[in-house]
């Protein structure tokens, strides 16, 4: 039942990340991070990848061992015990012993770092997180279809959301019931992050003014939580007539994330809401405008921008004065929080086959939240959506 | 219904740490990370906690602001956007401007430590995680009493077991309907771990061959998963009778997370099974005898092995092979992998009020993994369970 990556997929992402290592002088990439290392190798250890410009990639491991013998990844394998036995295991395979050394150093901890550097005391060492990060915002046609098939079990699930909200449940019970079927649906539950200190479940299910509470994480709304320890996501306040419901949820399968909120309500809604939610359509028909292969995302941000204040939302959107968060979209893939970033000066030009979150946000005080959030990949003809679930207000 | 941390145990936890910190000459730690900050100030925050020996501590919170606002967390607030407004705002509140900067090393990343030091050009910066760690492994009357309740509905939780326990069920259905169990008794879903690229979800449902596959995470028994992108935890293997099946769950309230295995079977199982059940009764027996405070984990470690290899399976115990893993046990608390540690090597001596899980565990080829483990709190007596499940092996 397990569905391995293609083998040609994963040599054609090492090719790729050869030349880019060449290209920047960097003589050896040692790849660590869980993300980064099912990417380049298709599986999982507690182990590295080691890739040089003209050398075969060899993939070590200290665990475990006896399934990756019979996985038989794309790479040749070295097994250690030690970080010590690295060094002379790479040099018995022909990888050079100079020349600077390549690390994710926008994950790797620095303890862990100090000690890792000692082992190539002649080496300098380079961050490759950016390098990485750029090819893995380019999805394959494989990847593409990852995404789809979690955005159709997240709509899957959603199918059953009219059945949940009635009045007195639990947002928490709401939450639960759907994390159970996105989970029997093919997710695995934990959704990868990059960012450090940035802890997200599986999303959240917020009503009323849960919807306009900001958290501790970078997302524009956080939600209350039931637990000072983890203030984010659905709490237990009941659900009630005429507020406005959000359920904002990852989708996920063989890795892949796509991210998808969609609005709900109990019989009716506020004339506001209503105001709002037109703004946040002809907001979606801004973006479909806009971005296109070349577009940057600093200039579909400011239009954006210049299109809610023209509808009078600017002290709402995104946030609550200081607690706006700077972006409007954010990229997906084997982590939530990929490139590209719709940002005021996010460096790279929007491409063909990116794959982002677009979320505008409302946030009406004394209201709650009201916004849509779909995961869309850029093709020249404008973007292709991949989360399906109809964008309306469903209204029970 | 949140219940906040009592401020006298937040006030107390950082004077403990001031000491700590006048001790090691540090005049400045700067304290970023989720679980020690909430350790440390009871709330969290997209910022961090400025502690010197000699300064009242400040709570520096780039977001949410409104709510940390009315939260009025134990500590006095500043606002800030960006990281560079920092040092003047210490300057402001009577922190020098010199002398150690203690960071958390272990867990920051490299890049932004480099861009995060360059705010303090004049300062050396230390790790001061190993002091908060071994100040967090030491628990307080609250914690306990945390850790007993999500121990509490744990139990509860693992109460519906035998009913999902049918042959022909798969193991990620039963993982499925425990994980929501849980989560509506309180469990957040996420559960903290400190150690860089170790995932784990609420734990694993394992039956059979499932018990005894390693994973790529620094556990016993790690099991397949149903993706090659998360292979871990419960698969598509239907449940049969005559099969160990092992429930490793973390229990999770009000932030505190423990521990505990619990072993089932449909109908029956092979003698070999029931020998590794009464062998690991005994290393109980033996753990009981020797965890007490002054104890040191090396010599616990080195008798436990004794006993194992006298009831000759030292081929056996903790994995297989090089895929074996190197503790028979690990602290609990905010995080799943706390001191103290229970390897050969754990420099501290045991001391009452630490909080371990203990989880010996024997594979057998063949047949599955035996084991069990449970969260206990060190007392000048002995030990005292938290997890309170009945240690059986429950035959349905």
């Amino acid at each position: 039942m397990m569905e391995p990556v293609p083998v040609p997929e994963i040599t054609a992402r090492v090719a790729a990340l050869q030349e880019g290592l060449a290209r920047e002088g960097v003589a050896l990439a040692m790849i660590r991070q869980t993300a980064d290392l099912y990417y380049y190798t298709g599986t999982l250890a507690d182990g590295w990848l080691a890739v040089s410009p003209a050398v075969e990639p060899l993939l070590l491991v200290r665990r475990p061992q006896y399934r990756l013998q019979e996985a038989a990844p794309p790479w040749p394998l070295a097994f250690y015990g030690d970080l010590k036995e690295i060094p002379p295991l790479l040099a018995g395979r022909g990888f050079a012993a100079e020349g600077p050394l390549g690390l994710e150093l926008d994950v790797m901890p620095v303890a862990f770092f100090q000690r890792f550097q000692k082992l190539f005391p002649q080496r300098a060492s380079k961050d490759i997180s950016p390098l990485i990060r750029r090819q893995r915002m380019i999805k394959s046609a494989y990847e593409i279809e990852q995404l789809r098939r979690a955005a159709q079990s997240l709509d899957q699930a959603l199918a059953e959301v009219p059945s949940l909200l009635k009045p007195g449940a639990r947002e928490m019970e709401v939450a639960a019931n759907l994390e159970y079927r996105l989970r029997l649906l093919g997710h695995q539950g934990l959704v990868r992050i990059r960012t450090w200190n940035l802890e997200l479940f599986y999303g959240h299910v917020l009503s009323g003014l849960s919807g306009v509470q900001a958290a501790y994480t970078d997302t524009p709304s956080g939600g209350p939580g039931f637990s000072p320890a983890f203030p984010q996501g659905a709490g237990n306040k009941k659900l009630a007539p005429g507020e406005p419901i959000s359920i904002d949820l990852f989708g996920c399968f063989n890795g892949y994330v796509v991210d998808q909120t969609r609005m709900y309500a109990i019989k009716s809604l506020p004339p506001e809401a209503w105001n709002a939610f037109l703004a946040i359509e002809d907001l979606y028909r801004f973006f479909e405008d806009l971005a296109r292969p070349g577009a940057m995302a600093g200039d579909i941000y400011q239009r954006l921008w210049q299109a809610v204040k023209d509808r009078g939302y600017e002290e709402d959107f995104m946030g609550q004065g200081p607690d706006r968060v700077s972006f409007l979209g954010h990229g997906l893939g084997l982590e939530a929080d990929e490139f590209p970033l719709l940002t005021a000066r996010f460096p790279y030009p929007l491409a063909a086959d990116m794959v982002l979150a677009f979320e505008p946000k409302i946030f009406l005080p004394g209201i709650g939240m009201i916004g849509l959030e779909d995961t869309g990949r850029i093709t020249p003809q404008g973007v292709e959506w991949l989360t399906i679930t109809p964008r309306e207000v469903r209204v029970i």
